[in-house]
């Protein structure tokens, strides 16, 4: 007698934990949500009135291959949170200050209910910190599909932006500053050549402490991803800024040309922020080109936001008084829509 | 040198893919939508003022093993529709009749663009089918992690209801008629089991005929899944059923009770409609359970509405007249939240 158990699909393991993951979800739940998780489809109602002309900003994204570190190193809550904290940011970079819901997508070979409920816990967690609910998702087992011992996870994000303060207003000029909110550490990515530099090459473990730092590898790569919704909200509202750019897969170089009008460059001095000692070990231990490094990592920076001068003091006044740290790193010059780095002091 | 194309992510051939993907999202764009592919989020503008308590529907599903089948036989974009037409399915048996918008994750170890435009083509165009919009999604490259050769799919809904009509209404009692809408196959559920009696018990390939058919494995396996939102739209605004289920993993027996009671079982009549020849080749040649059949597969019922007897000739002409095939399958009885299935004439 054959059966779906037998050919990989464990229904009754799956139920096990959707009853843990039912808990975590009415602790997210706003006010707005109408239904619980088993429903076909998750119901929000509509925050009517609170926005004059309202527009939905959604935003569907992975943690990449930070999840093997992750599953490594045992520890998988900061991943739920690190999924939830890089959609926000993706859709605050469009205006949207106000998130409403998330759902995922958890899938693997193999489910590992424990594993499984561990994400959710982490995503549940950032959810109320970032003021939204956690309305359901989908578990997928699918034997010969992924590589046996690891899972896969996405996450998908539903903000709320009033359409006059949506980002990037297309105004960006010449003589226009840019300025970075730090990053705390690879944030969610760059992790496949980072995995490569640090367990290939160096045949690092996870406990093992990073040669010339104070931290082990684990602490360093498991950071979780910051959310940056809290001290840009009323950056938002205030109107202060032209545009921002969230420093996700493509670094500086590829995010920066995302909001940057045909006929202008960025020009960012190299030097003006603290590049964190991790991509400095990364760059030479992995020989990487300084160019390279600038596409596949953040390099410490998480956030870009462009302001005209007029609106500079304001802008950081705020982010002084919100207790952010930032720091201008160059400005707009002409030129063709890409990235200068300026690296002669 | 190290770099990230060394590492196994090929950021230049996924920029070729989005130059088409671009296309394609155009093709779809509805006047609410305000962004185009390569925005960090996408913009939706909300369309105010047609419902009058608008409540946001969203659900989140992948087309699971049937991508293996889709790959082995090189027909993708069938894939792409499938997973759109799931989830207007999902989200409709709850009461949302107005797809907004959709978003996909595509993801593999190593990305091979021409799938993934195959893929994003027959999503485009069950988009428009379903009169949405294909607003964005993220394209994933994780070298270990996914099976070599594979991609995972999964899409993301939100949608519309009026809050008077969202499903189930909770009125569901004893005597109220249940009605099945025929599926054409498989849809996208029950593909582990199945293809583990056809490719690995039976040695078929997807170009053989399946022993006892006309048609051949791909043919059958590759059916795409229906939606029912063109012939199901009036039948939720005229609020002539109680509820509706869409029978997906888990199959009639699993489904039902999630729209069910806990004073309620559905008795359902085995024979009061055709179960498509497909399911008696696999049933056979597998050896599996009645029980397991009816838990895994459809059995050639996609979705089924429960309606008040009182509604029943109303809802039927509709049906008949939207030229919808239904079969009446059953009716609700005291009980326990189950299917009870009914197997003597």
């Amino acid at each position: 007698m054959d059966s779906y158990k037998k050919a990989g699909v464990d229904i009754d393991s799956q139920e096990r934990a959707l009853k843990e993951i039912k808990k975590i979800l009415k602790r997210t739940a706003t006010s707005h949500v109408l239904t619980e998780l088993g429903a076909f489809g998750s119901c929000v109602q509509f925050p009517s009135g609170q926005l004059k002309e309202p527009v939905l900003v959604s935003s569907c994204d992975g943690v990449g291959t930070k999840i093997l570190i992750a599953l490594r190193s045992g520890l998988l809550k900061g991943i739920g949170e690190d999924i939830v904290n890089h959609c926000v940011n993706d859709v605050l970079v469009q205006g949207a200050i106000h998130p409403l819901f998330f759902m995922d997508y958890f899938a693997s070979s193999r489910l590992v209910p424990e594993e499984m409920v561990q994400v959710i816990e982490g995503m549940g967690e950032a959810c109320i910190e970032n003021g939204m609910a956690l309305v359901g998702g989908e578990t997928a087992e699918m034997p010969g599909f992924y590589v046996e011992g690891v899972f896969d996870l996405v996450g998908f994000i539903v903000s709320l932006a009033e359409k006059s303060q949506l980002l990037p207003r297309g105004t960006i000029k010449k003589g226009d500053i840019a300025i970075a909110l730090p990053s705390n550490g690879l944030h969610t990515n760059g992790y496949s050549l980072a995995r490569r530099i640090v367990f290939e090459k160096l045949k690092l473990k996870p406990s093992s402490k990073i040669p010339g730092m104070e931290t082990t590898v684990a602490e360093e790569f498991l950071k979780v991803h910051s959310s940056y919704l809290k001290p840009l909200k009323r950056v938002v509202t205030g109107g202060w800024i032209k545009a921002m750019a969230h420093i996700t897969g493509g670094g500086i170089t590829d995010n920066i040309p995302r909001i940057l009008p045909e006929n202008c460059d960025l020009e960012v001095q190299v030097g003006s922020w603290e590049i964190p000692e991790l991509f400095h070990f990364l760059k030479k231990e992995g020989k990487v080109s300084t160019e390279e490094m600038f596409r596949v990592f953040n390099m410490g920076v998480g956030m870009v936001l462009i302001a005209g001068q007029d609106r500079l003091s304001t802008l950081t006044s705020h982010l002084k008084d919100s207790g952010q740290p930032f720091n201008v790193i160059g400005s707009v010059v002409e030129g063709g829509g890409h990235v200068i780095y300026n690296i002669g002091g």
